[in-house]
Protein backbone atom coordinates (compact mmCIF):
# COMPACT_ATOMS: atom_id res chain seq x y z
CA UNK A 1 0.00 0.00 0.00
CA UNK A 2 1.47 3.59 -1.01
CA UNK A 3 1.90 6.33 1.81
CA UNK A 4 -0.10 9.32 1.19
CA UNK A 5 0.22 12.76 2.51
CA UNK A 6 -3.18 13.56 3.21
CA UNK A 7 -3.95 11.03 6.17
CA UNK A 8 -7.82 11.25 5.98
CA UNK A 9 -7.39 9.55 2.39
CA UNK A 10 -5.87 6.69 3.78
CA UNK A 11 -9.01 6.96 6.45
CA UNK A 12 -10.87 6.88 3.09
CA UNK A 13 -9.76 3.70 2.02
CA UNK A 14 -9.66 1.79 5.03
CA UNK A 15 -13.37 2.66 5.29
CA UNK A 16 -13.83 1.57 1.84
CA UNK A 17 -12.35 -1.76 3.10
CA UNK A 18 -14.33 -1.92 6.19
CA UNK A 19 -17.47 -1.48 4.38
CA UNK A 20 -16.54 -3.83 1.45
CA UNK A 21 -15.96 -6.41 4.40
CA UNK A 22 -19.30 -5.64 6.05
CA UNK A 23 -20.51 -6.47 3.13
CA UNK A 24 -18.86 -9.50 2.68
CA UNK A 25 -19.99 -10.63 6.10
CA UNK A 26 -23.47 -10.18 5.45
CA UNK A 27 -23.36 -11.78 2.36
CA UNK A 28 -22.03 -15.09 3.67
CA UNK A 29 -24.30 -15.08 6.64
CA UNK A 30 -27.22 -15.11 4.51
CA UNK A 31 -25.57 -17.26 2.09
CA UNK A 32 -25.33 -20.08 4.60
CA UNK A 33 -28.69 -19.17 6.60
CA UNK A 34 -30.92 -19.95 3.27
CA UNK A 35 -29.33 -23.27 2.87
CA UNK A 36 -29.82 -24.06 6.49
CA UNK A 37 -33.38 -22.58 5.90
CA UNK A 38 -33.88 -25.10 2.59
CA UNK A 39 -32.18 -28.08 4.60
CA UNK A 40 -34.53 -27.67 7.70
CA UNK A 41 -37.94 -25.98 5.62
CA UNK A 42 -37.15 -23.29 8.14
CA UNK A 43 -39.42 -20.47 7.19
CA UNK A 44 -38.43 -18.49 10.30
CA UNK A 45 -34.38 -18.73 9.33
CA UNK A 46 -35.85 -18.17 5.52
CA UNK A 47 -37.73 -15.02 6.68
CA UNK A 48 -34.32 -13.34 8.64
CA UNK A 49 -32.36 -13.86 5.62
CA UNK A 50 -35.14 -12.09 3.39
CA UNK A 51 -34.87 -9.11 5.91
CA UNK A 52 -30.83 -8.99 5.71
CA UNK A 53 -31.05 -7.88 1.87
CA UNK A 54 -31.72 -4.84 2.68
CA UNK A 55 -28.75 -3.81 4.52
CA UNK A 56 -26.86 -5.15 1.72
CA UNK A 57 -28.80 -2.65 -0.72
CA UNK A 58 -27.66 -0.06 1.97
CA UNK A 59 -24.31 -0.76 2.22
CA UNK A 60 -23.64 -1.03 -1.85
CA UNK A 61 -25.51 2.01 -2.69
CA UNK A 62 -22.77 4.03 0.08
CA UNK A 63 -19.82 1.97 -1.43
CA UNK A 64 -20.85 2.95 -4.75
CA UNK A 65 -21.24 6.83 -4.14
CA UNK A 66 -18.52 7.40 -1.34
CA UNK A 67 -16.13 5.80 -3.92
CA UNK A 68 -17.45 7.92 -6.98
CA UNK A 69 -16.78 10.88 -4.26
CA UNK A 70 -13.17 9.62 -3.39
CA UNK A 71 -12.15 9.34 -6.95
CA UNK A 72 -13.59 13.20 -7.75
CA UNK A 73 -12.02 14.59 -4.80
CA UNK A 74 -8.69 13.10 -4.37
CA UNK A 75 -8.44 12.08 -8.33
CA UNK A 76 -5.74 8.87 -6.88
CA UNK A 77 -3.64 7.18 -9.56
CA UNK A 78 -2.58 3.72 -9.54
CA UNK A 79 -2.90 1.23 -6.96
CA UNK A 80 -5.54 3.77 -5.20
CA UNK A 81 -7.38 4.07 -8.24
CA UNK A 82 -7.71 0.27 -8.87
CA UNK A 83 -8.28 -0.38 -5.27
CA UNK A 84 -11.73 2.36 -5.63
CA UNK A 85 -12.98 0.82 -8.72
CA UNK A 86 -12.24 -2.41 -7.30
CA UNK A 87 -14.23 -1.82 -4.10
CA UNK A 88 -17.43 -0.75 -6.42
CA UNK A 89 -16.59 -3.63 -8.39
CA UNK A 90 -16.47 -6.53 -5.61
CA UNK A 91 -19.95 -4.40 -3.59
CA UNK A 92 -21.77 -4.95 -7.09
CA UNK A 93 -20.89 -8.73 -6.70
CA UNK A 94 -22.22 -9.15 -3.02
CA UNK A 95 -25.19 -7.56 -3.40
CA UNK A 96 -26.34 -10.11 -6.36
CA UNK A 97 -24.99 -12.92 -4.45
CA UNK A 98 -27.41 -10.99 -1.12
CA UNK A 99 -30.06 -11.13 -4.02
CA UNK A 100 -29.78 -15.05 -4.83
CA UNK A 101 -29.56 -15.85 -1.17
CA UNK A 102 -32.63 -14.15 -0.34
CA UNK A 103 -34.17 -15.54 -3.83
CA UNK A 104 -33.37 -19.09 -2.25
CA UNK A 105 -35.11 -18.03 1.05
CA UNK A 106 -38.21 -16.99 -0.51
CA UNK A 107 -38.29 -20.43 -2.60
CA UNK A 108 -38.00 -22.04 1.02
CA UNK A 109 -41.22 -20.36 2.12
CA UNK A 110 -42.84 -21.89 -1.47
CA UNK A 111 -42.04 -25.28 -0.65
CA UNK A 112 -42.09 -25.11 3.43
CA UNK A 113 -45.41 -27.63 3.46
CA UNK A 114 -44.20 -30.03 1.01
CA UNK A 115 -42.55 -33.68 2.34
CA UNK A 116 -40.53 -34.81 -0.59
CA UNK A 117 -37.63 -36.86 0.44
CA UNK A 118 -34.87 -34.77 1.81
CA UNK A 119 -32.08 -36.95 -0.61
CA UNK A 120 -33.50 -34.37 -3.44
CA UNK A 121 -32.36 -31.07 -1.42
CA UNK A 122 -29.10 -32.88 -0.46
CA UNK A 123 -27.69 -32.22 -3.73
CA UNK A 124 -28.31 -28.70 -3.55
CA UNK A 125 -26.74 -28.01 0.00
CA UNK A 126 -23.40 -29.93 -1.03
CA UNK A 127 -23.56 -27.55 -3.79
CA UNK A 128 -23.98 -24.41 -1.96
CA UNK A 129 -21.42 -25.67 0.87
CA UNK A 130 -18.72 -25.57 -1.98
CA UNK A 131 -19.62 -22.08 -3.45
CA UNK A 132 -19.79 -20.67 0.76
CA UNK A 133 -16.00 -21.90 0.99
CA UNK A 134 -15.22 -20.01 -2.28
CA UNK A 135 -16.67 -17.01 -1.21
CA UNK A 136 -15.13 -17.24 1.90
CA UNK A 137 -11.69 -17.69 0.02
CA UNK A 138 -11.89 -15.19 -2.81
CA UNK A 139 -12.92 -12.72 0.67
CA UNK A 140 -9.96 -13.74 2.03
CA UNK A 141 -8.21 -13.38 -0.77
CA UNK A 142 -9.36 -10.08 -1.51
CA UNK A 143 -8.51 -8.35 1.98
CA UNK A 144 -5.44 -9.96 2.39
CA UNK A 145 -4.52 -9.42 -1.65
CA UNK A 146 -3.56 -12.67 -2.50
CA UNK A 147 -2.98 -13.00 -5.90
CA UNK A 148 -2.41 -17.30 -5.69
CA UNK A 149 -5.68 -17.87 -3.49
CA UNK A 150 -7.74 -15.24 -6.29
CA UNK A 151 -6.25 -17.22 -9.08
CA UNK A 152 -7.06 -20.81 -6.74
CA UNK A 153 -10.81 -19.95 -6.58
CA UNK A 154 -11.24 -18.85 -10.33
CA UNK A 155 -10.08 -22.01 -11.40
CA UNK A 156 -12.49 -24.19 -9.20
CA UNK A 157 -15.57 -22.01 -10.56
CA UNK A 158 -15.27 -25.35 -13.35
CA UNK A 159 -15.90 -27.75 -10.51
CA UNK A 160 -19.39 -25.42 -9.53
CA UNK A 161 -20.59 -25.38 -13.17
CA UNK A 162 -20.48 -29.43 -13.21
CA UNK A 163 -21.91 -30.24 -9.74
CA UNK A 164 -25.10 -28.25 -11.46
CA UNK A 165 -25.12 -28.99 -14.33
CA UNK A 166 -25.16 -33.04 -12.89
CA UNK A 167 -27.57 -31.83 -9.82
CA UNK A 168 -29.98 -30.46 -13.18
CA UNK A 169 -30.31 -33.66 -14.61
CA UNK A 170 -30.84 -35.21 -11.43
CA UNK A 171 -33.65 -32.57 -10.68
CA UNK A 172 -35.10 -33.33 -14.19
CA UNK A 173 -35.33 -37.00 -13.70
CA UNK A 174 -37.30 -36.95 -10.19
CA UNK A 175 -39.78 -34.67 -11.88
CA UNK A 176 -40.34 -37.11 -14.62
CA UNK A 177 -40.97 -40.28 -12.00
CA UNK A 178 -43.39 -38.26 -10.35
CA UNK A 179 -45.65 -35.16 -10.89
CA UNK A 180 -46.00 -34.42 -7.43
CA UNK A 181 -42.18 -33.62 -7.24
CA UNK A 182 -42.53 -31.25 -10.33
CA UNK A 183 -43.32 -27.98 -8.43
CA UNK A 184 -40.93 -28.72 -5.76
CA UNK A 185 -38.11 -29.82 -7.85
CA UNK A 186 -38.69 -26.77 -9.80
CA UNK A 187 -38.31 -24.52 -6.94
CA UNK A 188 -34.95 -26.89 -6.52
CA UNK A 189 -33.90 -25.87 -10.01
CA UNK A 190 -34.14 -22.22 -9.43
CA UNK A 191 -32.11 -22.58 -5.63
CA UNK A 192 -29.49 -24.37 -7.97
CA UNK A 193 -29.17 -21.85 -10.40
CA UNK A 194 -28.93 -19.43 -8.16
CA UNK A 195 -25.95 -21.11 -6.41
CA UNK A 196 -24.16 -21.48 -9.16
CA UNK A 197 -24.68 -18.14 -10.16
CA UNK A 198 -23.43 -17.05 -7.00
CA UNK A 199 -20.61 -18.88 -7.99
CA UNK A 200 -19.76 -16.89 -11.05
CA UNK A 201 -20.08 -13.63 -8.84
CA UNK A 202 -17.13 -15.45 -6.64
CA UNK A 203 -15.41 -15.41 -9.79
CA UNK A 204 -15.98 -12.11 -11.31
CA UNK A 205 -14.55 -11.34 -7.33
CA UNK A 206 -11.52 -13.20 -8.25
CA UNK A 207 -10.74 -11.60 -11.40
CA UNK A 208 -11.34 -8.05 -9.52
CA UNK A 209 -8.50 -9.17 -7.31
CA UNK A 210 -6.21 -10.07 -10.40
CA UNK A 211 -6.80 -6.51 -11.62
CA UNK A 212 -6.50 -5.04 -8.30
CA UNK A 213 -2.93 -6.33 -8.02
CA UNK A 214 -1.40 -6.47 -11.58
CA UNK A 215 -3.14 -4.00 -12.85
CA UNK A 216 -4.19 -5.73 -15.50
CA UNK A 217 -7.53 -7.91 -17.07
CA UNK A 218 -7.51 -11.62 -16.02
CA UNK A 219 -6.76 -12.93 -19.86
CA UNK A 220 -8.13 -16.06 -20.84
CA UNK A 221 -11.72 -18.18 -20.68
CA UNK A 222 -13.00 -18.60 -17.49
CA UNK A 223 -13.14 -22.75 -16.74
CA UNK A 224 -16.58 -22.79 -17.74
CA UNK A 225 -18.05 -27.21 -17.16
CA UNK A 226 -21.52 -25.82 -17.55
CA UNK A 227 -23.39 -27.58 -20.13
CA UNK A 228 -26.95 -27.53 -18.21
CA UNK A 229 -28.29 -24.62 -20.90
CA UNK A 230 -27.76 -27.29 -23.64
CA UNK A 231 -29.26 -30.29 -21.04
CA UNK A 232 -32.23 -32.09 -22.50
CA UNK A 233 -33.38 -35.47 -20.64
CA UNK A 234 -35.89 -38.17 -21.95
CA UNK A 235 -38.82 -39.31 -19.73
CA UNK A 236 -37.82 -43.35 -19.63
CA UNK A 237 -34.52 -43.34 -21.60
CA UNK B 1 -26.52 20.58 -20.02
CA UNK B 2 -23.72 22.68 -18.30
CA UNK B 3 -21.10 24.50 -20.89
CA UNK B 4 -17.86 23.68 -20.32
CA UNK B 5 -14.89 25.49 -20.87
CA UNK B 6 -12.83 22.53 -21.93
CA UNK B 7 -14.43 21.43 -24.63
CA UNK B 8 -12.47 17.96 -24.81
CA UNK B 9 -14.43 17.61 -21.76
CA UNK B 10 -17.64 18.04 -23.46
CA UNK B 11 -16.30 15.37 -26.06
CA UNK B 12 -15.53 12.70 -23.44
CA UNK B 13 -18.95 13.07 -22.21
CA UNK B 14 -20.65 13.05 -25.82
CA UNK B 15 -18.69 9.40 -26.42
CA UNK B 16 -19.86 8.05 -23.03
CA UNK B 17 -23.37 8.70 -24.48
CA UNK B 18 -22.35 7.47 -27.87
CA UNK B 19 -21.02 4.28 -26.39
CA UNK B 20 -23.82 3.46 -23.98
CA UNK B 21 -26.25 4.06 -27.16
CA UNK B 22 -24.40 1.57 -29.58
CA UNK B 23 -24.80 -0.94 -25.80
CA UNK B 24 -28.12 -0.17 -25.91
CA UNK B 25 -28.68 -1.16 -29.35
CA UNK B 26 -26.77 -4.20 -28.93
CA UNK B 27 -28.94 -5.36 -26.14
CA UNK B 28 -32.05 -4.40 -28.04
CA UNK B 29 -30.87 -6.71 -30.95
CA UNK B 30 -29.88 -9.89 -29.16
CA UNK B 31 -33.24 -9.89 -27.39
CA UNK B 32 -35.36 -9.27 -29.93
CA UNK B 33 -32.90 -12.11 -31.58
CA UNK B 34 -33.43 -14.50 -29.12
CA UNK B 35 -36.98 -14.09 -28.73
CA UNK B 36 -37.46 -15.18 -32.48
CA UNK B 37 -34.80 -17.53 -32.33
CA UNK B 38 -36.74 -19.37 -29.81
CA UNK B 39 -40.08 -19.26 -31.24
CA UNK B 40 -38.86 -21.17 -34.74
CA UNK B 41 -36.62 -22.91 -33.35
CA UNK B 42 -33.84 -21.03 -35.19
CA UNK B 43 -30.03 -22.37 -33.82
CA UNK B 44 -28.55 -20.36 -36.53
CA UNK B 45 -30.03 -16.93 -34.92
CA UNK B 46 -29.29 -18.24 -31.86
CA UNK B 47 -25.66 -18.81 -32.23
CA UNK B 48 -25.62 -14.92 -33.51
CA UNK B 49 -26.92 -13.91 -30.26
CA UNK B 50 -24.69 -16.20 -28.59
CA UNK B 51 -21.75 -14.57 -30.30
CA UNK B 52 -23.27 -10.81 -29.92
CA UNK B 53 -22.56 -10.88 -26.11
CA UNK B 54 -18.40 -10.42 -26.71
CA UNK B 55 -19.17 -6.67 -28.00
CA UNK B 56 -21.35 -5.71 -25.23
CA UNK B 57 -18.58 -7.02 -22.65
CA UNK B 58 -16.16 -5.13 -24.39
CA UNK B 59 -18.36 -1.31 -24.59
CA UNK B 60 -19.19 -2.34 -20.71
CA UNK B 61 -15.42 -2.63 -19.81
CA UNK B 62 -14.39 0.55 -21.79
CA UNK B 63 -17.40 2.42 -20.56
CA UNK B 64 -16.25 1.70 -16.77
CA UNK B 65 -12.61 2.47 -17.60
CA UNK B 66 -12.75 5.98 -19.51
CA UNK B 67 -16.03 7.21 -16.58
CA UNK B 68 -13.50 6.16 -14.18
CA UNK B 69 -10.76 7.99 -15.55
CA UNK B 70 -13.00 11.23 -16.49
CA UNK B 71 -14.01 11.74 -12.88
CA UNK B 72 -9.96 11.03 -12.11
CA UNK B 73 -8.90 13.59 -14.37
CA UNK B 74 -12.26 16.52 -14.53
CA UNK B 75 -13.27 16.03 -11.16
CA UNK B 76 -16.73 16.23 -12.70
CA UNK B 77 -19.53 18.10 -9.70
CA UNK B 78 -23.31 17.74 -10.17
CA UNK B 79 -25.06 17.43 -13.13
CA UNK B 80 -21.78 15.47 -14.72
CA UNK B 81 -20.77 13.50 -12.26
CA UNK B 82 -24.21 11.69 -11.83
CA UNK B 83 -23.96 11.52 -15.69
CA UNK B 84 -20.97 9.58 -15.66
CA UNK B 85 -22.23 7.64 -12.45
CA UNK B 86 -24.79 7.03 -14.58
CA UNK B 87 -23.29 5.70 -17.39
CA UNK B 88 -21.68 3.03 -15.31
CA UNK B 89 -24.76 1.55 -13.85
CA UNK B 90 -26.46 2.03 -17.54
CA UNK B 91 -23.36 -0.09 -18.65
CA UNK B 92 -23.89 -2.27 -15.80
CA UNK B 93 -27.48 -3.13 -17.19
CA UNK B 94 -27.13 -3.49 -20.11
CA UNK B 95 -24.50 -5.85 -20.17
CA UNK B 96 -26.38 -8.11 -17.65
CA UNK B 97 -29.85 -7.73 -20.25
CA UNK B 98 -26.96 -9.38 -23.12
CA UNK B 99 -25.83 -11.99 -20.50
CA UNK B 100 -29.55 -13.02 -20.04
CA UNK B 101 -30.51 -12.99 -23.75
CA UNK B 102 -27.74 -15.15 -24.04
CA UNK B 103 -28.78 -17.43 -21.76
CA UNK B 104 -31.87 -17.90 -23.77
CA UNK B 105 -30.41 -18.70 -27.05
CA UNK B 106 -28.17 -21.35 -25.42
CA UNK B 107 -31.77 -22.30 -24.20
CA UNK B 108 -32.78 -22.21 -27.93
CA UNK B 109 -30.08 -24.87 -28.99
CA UNK B 110 -30.72 -27.15 -26.44
CA UNK B 111 -34.44 -27.66 -26.99
CA UNK B 112 -34.31 -27.22 -30.79
CA UNK B 113 -35.21 -31.11 -31.89
CA UNK B 114 -38.60 -31.09 -29.55
CA UNK B 115 -41.49 -30.96 -31.09
CA UNK B 116 -43.89 -29.59 -28.44
CA UNK B 117 -46.63 -27.31 -28.72
CA UNK B 118 -46.31 -23.58 -30.60
CA UNK B 119 -48.51 -22.50 -28.14
CA UNK B 120 -46.46 -23.29 -24.86
CA UNK B 121 -43.68 -20.75 -26.61
CA UNK B 122 -46.12 -18.22 -27.21
CA UNK B 123 -46.57 -16.75 -23.53
CA UNK B 124 -43.15 -16.28 -23.41
CA UNK B 125 -42.80 -14.16 -26.56
CA UNK B 126 -45.58 -12.09 -25.17
CA UNK B 127 -43.93 -11.12 -22.45
CA UNK B 128 -40.70 -10.94 -24.31
CA UNK B 129 -42.48 -8.55 -26.67
CA UNK B 130 -43.70 -6.38 -23.36
CA UNK B 131 -40.13 -6.68 -21.93
CA UNK B 132 -38.44 -5.25 -25.48
CA UNK B 133 -41.21 -2.01 -25.53
CA UNK B 134 -40.12 -1.51 -22.18
CA UNK B 135 -36.48 -1.48 -22.87
CA UNK B 136 -36.86 0.66 -25.89
CA UNK B 137 -38.46 2.99 -23.66
CA UNK B 138 -36.14 3.25 -21.01
CA UNK B 139 -33.23 3.92 -23.74
CA UNK B 140 -35.07 6.86 -25.58
CA UNK B 141 -35.82 7.85 -21.80
CA UNK B 142 -32.13 7.81 -20.94
CA UNK B 143 -30.99 9.44 -24.57
CA UNK B 144 -33.41 12.27 -23.60
CA UNK B 145 -33.78 12.79 -19.98
CA UNK B 146 -36.90 12.18 -19.80
CA UNK B 147 -38.26 11.66 -16.13
CA UNK B 148 -41.80 10.95 -17.05
CA UNK B 149 -41.04 8.66 -19.49
CA UNK B 150 -38.36 6.84 -17.10
CA UNK B 151 -41.47 7.13 -14.41
CA UNK B 152 -43.53 5.16 -16.64
CA UNK B 153 -41.37 2.25 -17.47
CA UNK B 154 -40.83 2.17 -13.26
CA UNK B 155 -44.51 1.86 -12.71
CA UNK B 156 -44.90 -0.86 -15.45
CA UNK B 157 -42.57 -3.33 -14.25
CA UNK B 158 -45.65 -4.86 -12.08
CA UNK B 159 -46.91 -5.97 -15.13
CA UNK B 160 -44.39 -7.91 -16.17
CA UNK B 161 -43.89 -9.55 -12.90
CA UNK B 162 -47.80 -10.90 -13.10
CA UNK B 163 -47.31 -11.71 -16.64
CA UNK B 164 -44.50 -14.17 -15.28
CA UNK B 165 -46.11 -15.49 -12.50
CA UNK B 166 -49.30 -16.71 -14.78
CA UNK B 167 -46.53 -18.23 -17.08
CA UNK B 168 -44.70 -20.27 -14.55
CA UNK B 169 -47.96 -21.86 -13.53
CA UNK B 170 -49.07 -22.25 -16.83
CA UNK B 171 -45.62 -24.04 -17.17
CA UNK B 172 -45.86 -26.44 -14.35
CA UNK B 173 -49.26 -27.12 -15.45
CA UNK B 174 -47.85 -28.89 -18.92
CA UNK B 175 -45.37 -30.19 -16.92
CA UNK B 176 -47.22 -32.27 -14.75
CA UNK B 177 -49.80 -33.18 -17.98
CA UNK B 178 -47.13 -35.38 -19.76
CA UNK B 179 -43.37 -35.75 -18.01
CA UNK B 180 -42.59 -35.68 -22.29
CA UNK B 181 -43.16 -32.01 -21.68
CA UNK B 182 -40.73 -31.53 -18.73
CA UNK B 183 -37.61 -30.82 -19.90
CA UNK B 184 -38.63 -28.49 -22.84
CA UNK B 185 -40.91 -26.29 -19.91
CA UNK B 186 -37.86 -26.27 -17.61
CA UNK B 187 -35.82 -24.39 -20.10
CA UNK B 188 -38.76 -21.79 -21.04
CA UNK B 189 -39.18 -21.51 -17.37
CA UNK B 190 -35.19 -20.50 -17.44
CA UNK B 191 -36.49 -18.21 -20.89
CA UNK B 192 -39.30 -16.82 -19.01
CA UNK B 193 -37.15 -15.71 -15.67
CA UNK B 194 -34.28 -14.48 -18.36
CA UNK B 195 -37.25 -12.03 -19.69
CA UNK B 196 -38.27 -10.94 -16.06
CA UNK B 197 -35.10 -10.15 -14.86
CA UNK B 198 -34.38 -8.09 -18.19
CA UNK B 199 -37.83 -6.15 -17.27
CA UNK B 200 -35.75 -5.45 -13.85
CA UNK B 201 -32.58 -4.22 -15.36
CA UNK B 202 -34.63 -2.09 -17.69
CA UNK B 203 -36.46 -0.74 -14.34
CA UNK B 204 -32.77 -0.20 -12.96
CA UNK B 205 -32.64 2.01 -15.58
CA UNK B 206 -35.57 4.07 -15.01
CA UNK B 207 -34.29 4.53 -11.56
CA UNK B 208 -30.59 5.43 -12.43
CA UNK B 209 -32.93 8.30 -15.10
CA UNK B 210 -34.60 9.65 -12.03
CA UNK B 211 -31.27 10.22 -10.03
CA UNK B 212 -29.74 11.55 -13.29
CA UNK B 213 -31.98 14.04 -13.29
CA UNK B 214 -33.21 15.33 -10.44
CA UNK B 215 -29.81 13.81 -7.85
CA UNK B 216 -32.01 11.99 -5.75
CA UNK B 217 -32.95 8.12 -5.36
CA UNK B 218 -36.31 6.84 -6.53
CA UNK B 219 -38.12 6.88 -2.90
CA UNK B 220 -40.68 3.65 -2.41
CA UNK B 221 -40.73 -0.01 -3.17
CA UNK B 222 -40.73 -1.06 -6.81
CA UNK B 223 -44.30 -2.08 -7.93
CA UNK B 224 -43.48 -5.97 -7.39
CA UNK B 225 -46.19 -8.39 -8.73
CA UNK B 226 -44.17 -11.54 -8.60
CA UNK B 227 -45.45 -14.32 -6.55
CA UNK B 228 -43.93 -16.94 -8.50
CA UNK B 229 -41.38 -17.47 -6.06
CA UNK B 230 -43.61 -18.41 -3.86
CA UNK B 231 -45.93 -19.99 -6.02
CA UNK B 232 -46.83 -23.53 -5.92
CA UNK B 233 -48.81 -26.01 -8.30
CA UNK B 234 -51.03 -29.19 -7.08
CA UNK B 235 -50.96 -32.46 -10.33
CA UNK B 236 -54.56 -32.36 -11.05
CA UNK B 237 -55.98 -29.66 -8.76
Amino acid sequence: MSEHIVSSYDQDLEDLRRQIAEMGGVAEKMMADATVALVRRDTGLAEKVIASDKRLDVLQREIEERSVLLIARRQPLAIDLRETISGIRVSGDLERIGDLAKNIAKRVVAIADQTQPQKIVLGVEHMSDLVQEQLKDVLDAYASRNLDAAHDVWERDGQIDALYNSLFRELLTYMMEDPRNISFCTHLLFCAKNVERIGDHTTNIAETIHYLVTGETLAGERPKNDASNYATVTPGA
